[in-house]
């Protein structure tokens, strides 16, 4: 089922230059405006962001043969040249894709391809090989690492693969409580689909509503359910890929020893070797009760503590995250409500879905009080859960104050997580300083493992100069303080083009290797994704 | 820690041609004698098997500059040319590898090279290459498809690169709850040095008194408690690999989206890509309470429903199996009380081991009752525990008395899992009375994942001629029926040689590329255990 054969598509298109939907767009809460310079300084006011009809951007550099195949591969009305598709589909929404998008210049594909199936991916692809262009697959468009840059490497053009199409439940398995779901089916779609079976996938990144299953997968995503559900990963059974040399349809077994696990080699690919097209998951019936409750701990280290006692003994609750200090002072996710109240200590949310929750409550709240945890009821996770996914709204109101504002997450075992947030915290302190800017730096665990768990960070910092500028060496040092500290370059946001070369630090020569093998014998002429994941340099 | 440093080692060698402690071997139980006659006809007892010293092997076919190098690489006394050491690394424990042991004629390879650490395997590994002779790793010698076959391919020798000298417990991170075990640590040696911290792996497969810790890597392992602690995939949180062209280390975090994972691309690799020097394994404290209990159901088809409400609803019990009316009636897993009372339906065991028991054992018994199951007590759990590492040994006395046994296994969906149940029991049931014999097919769940299940077959056979030249057109009518129905073609004993060709049609022409392509990057002179996994002629 496409979305042109009735599909119901209930989002209005993202915002074409910041986060969502333009109805929602707001501007920054009162208690957020008198926050601001107490910890950053007096902020000056940017010049306007540009209007999307006053964008300059180059000519299609697609020939008129090569237009001509395209549209023979999905149909005319599905290779979109407008100015305004393009620039929509010129990357994706980390602050410094926010930030270009504000510039006259725009770097943009040359075209933005819509194929309706698996075969029209094929046949898209097929061109794309024969004619030497570029072709960079497009899920939600919310990459937030450089994986939808405009990059052509050494072809003549570069087209955007958008995904949109291939949308819906393809098939259902209840019994086994697998569903197919077409590459191109946002979160809420595919939701809305499994829920007509009373099923639930439970993945809900804070991309959500814009993302689809194809990029969770090509991205390995984690949303904040992965207490309860775990990460993307650990939901996909099945996989489809188009490559540029055949197709691979894998998972036909829930346990297996039939060699390496080879849809591994796909979750994480960011599109380089091939094209998802669809994704089996696991799903389950959706849960019927909900509790919610905060805890707040004297500081980060005993909140961490907590968590750990949670995550190693299992069963837990189906969201568990943990606020640092700063984080919880000025409450940055209750959106509107910043500084309402200045909360001391770190605090902890706690969702429990399901059916036994009582028990796992009972059970899960005694390690938490043996942490040195205090329950204070239903209140801020309440909170939490209302603006969980609004995050992003008020970066766009944050940037158009002039507050430069981003987020950057990695992971480490329990025993490493106090260095790693320190260190990452003293790098984007540091780097901003040096650049003459005050920052102020935030830090939650969202998701926990047995051995270790994540740490997301969002600075806020008062740029005085290019921010684009100011944000890259600062963005490098962070990465290496990352790299340096025995942290993964990104718990849920991949490599993209921005962590690619950091990658290489984290996997080292022989893992580039292995990926510039499977990448040169599925992709030969490199057309997909250049420079995404591995430099290009490394793929020839 | 290497064992010469002081590492224990309780175990004695494995039977040279047979399963496991000389001293534990049995004649065939009186029980298991009255009843083989009536399921499979009058038996001819075979030929004596040949002893050690009358078996027949060319000279080691090293070159005194190939011996020379190796003796460099890791010391005179750890290259060994024994006949009794080659013998000893001619093959695995499947049935066709024992009865190959029985012939005077036996393949072996050239010598056994002992390295001590992984600086060891890699100076190894630069003879092979050099040199240009083969290399099979060797981690307990248990693989039950061919992976350990003395195959030169191209080569002018073959060798057999034994890893027990890398054994013991490398690092713990308690707080993480992780530790790094060397790789040819067996079983009993990794969970005793675990015991000493009060901490448990968890992995039992029926090759645990002999199997190693790189040996469940390299071949996917599953082990009995998996339902509790998952498949020893699950397990591990990093790993660290010699290659003929570099060292790879990978799993610096718990949870990344750090590109694809690499580490999965060395599980179920069988040494074809690397050698497993380490592995790093999540651990937990041992678990304090264990209750058993025994079910039975009116059948299999009942029985398979109670596991899929347990497996789907999770947190169920540490183990959990099933076995269909035939295995039941005989109760072959009760080694030595084979027919003391021929019990009807399908019997489940569940084990429970840890804190809450209580609560879980009435959500699970409360499952198992709708579906059908009555509870029996502890009797038949208490006596599989007992017996469970033991089946092999009855193998043996099988095989004394003329009586072929050969196991088997697959997985698939629960949807689909009556149908290939079906399958492989018409295939086997068919192949061998095409050879005119009369066999006797058993099949249990032993490994429960939401979406699906394990199916392991064993079968008893009169065989009157060869029974290897019987044997092969049944596993290759039996692998065809478990590609056509759906299922894997191995769900925790791997591929080797024995299962490659059916690989290819599980995982398609692209799938073997990409396994390909990483081993001409990593192995390109192709010395690491030739056609294993991938057939030879596709590595070049």
């Amino acid at each position: 089922m496409s979305r042109d054969d009735g599909g119901v598509d209930d989002d209005p298109p993202m915002k074409w230059n910041g986060w969502g939907d333009p109805e929602k767009a707001r501007d920054l809460p009162l208690a957020v405006r008198t926050l601001l310079p107490l910890l950053l300084g007096r902020i000056r006011r940017p010049e306007p962001a540009v209007e999307l009809d006053a964008v300059h951007i180059s000519a299609s550099a697609l020939s008129a043969e090569d237009r001509a195949a395209f549209r023979a591969a999905v149909g005319a009305q599905h290779v979109d040249e407008s100015a305004e598709a393009r620039i929509r589909h010129a990357g994706g929404r980390s602050t410094p894709d926010l930030l270009r998008r504000r510039l006259v210049e725009q770097d943009v594909p040359d075209a933005v391809i819509l194929p309706a199936d698996h075969d029209e991916v094929r046949a898209c692809l097929a061109v794309a090989v024969e004619r030497g262009i570029a072709m960079i697959p497009h899920g939600g468009g919310t990459s937030v690492v450089g994986a939808l840059d405009p990059e052509r490497g050494s072809h003549h053009a570069v087209v955007s693969l958008d995904l949109r199409r291939l949308s819906g439940l393809i098939r259902l398995d209840e019994r086994s409580g697998e569903a197919v779901l077409a590459a191109g089916t946002t979160g809420p779609d595919a939701e809305a689909s499994l829920a007509a079976h009373g099923l639930e996938l439970g993945h809900y990144p804070q991309s959500f509503r814009y993302a689809t299953i194809g990029g969770f997968a090509a991205a390995r995503s984690s949303g904040q359910n992965s207490a309860g559900h775990g990460r993307f990963d650990t939901m996909v059974t099945g996989i489809r890929v188009a490559t540029p040399t055949g197709d691979i349809e894998l998972g036909r077994s829930p346990g297996t020893a039939a060699g390496p696990d080879l849809i591994k080699v796909f979750l994480g690919s960011e599109g380089i070797f091939g094209v998802i097209t669809e994704v089996r998951v696991r799903v389950h019936p959706v849960p019927h009760g909900r509790v919610l409750e905060s805890w707040s701990f004297p500081d980060f280290a005993a909140g961490a503590e907590g968590l750990r006692l949670v995550a190693q003994q299992g069963g837990g609750p189906t969201v568990i995250r943990l606020s640092d200090e700063a984080e919880t002072a000025v409450s940055l996710a209750q959106v509107g409500r910043i500084g309402k109240a200045l909360a001391k200590g770190a605090s902890v949310v706690t969702v429990y879905e399901g059916d036994d929750i009582a028990q796992r409550r009972a059970r899960i709240s005694a390690l938490l009080a043996e942490a040195g945890g205090t329950s204070e009821g239903e209140g801020a996770a309440e909170e939490w859960l209302k603006g969980r996914f609004d995050g992003p709204y008020l970066r766009d109101a944050l940037l158009d104050a002039g507050v430069f504002c981003e987020t950057l997450e990695t992971a480490t075992t329990w025993s490493n997580l106090q260095a790693l947030r320190s260190a990452v915290d003293s790098a984007l302190k540091a780097g901003f300083a040096d650049s003459g800017a005050r920052s102020y730096v935030m830090c939650h665990v969202s998701h926990v493992y047995p051995t270790g768990a994540s740490l997301y960070f969002t600075v806020l910092a008062g740029v005085r100069s290019d921010p684009l500028a100011v944000w890259e060496p600062v963005k490098s040092r962070v990465n290496d303080a990352i790299i340096a500290t025995g942290g993964t370059i990104s718990h849920h946001h991949a490599v993209g083009r921005d962590h690619a070369a950091w990658l290489a630090q984290e996997i080292g020569d022989t893992g580039i290797r292995i990926l510039a093998a499977i990448k040169r014998e599925l992709d030969p002429t490199g057309i997909l994704n250049p420079g995404a994941v591995i430099p290009i340099e490394r793929t020839h």
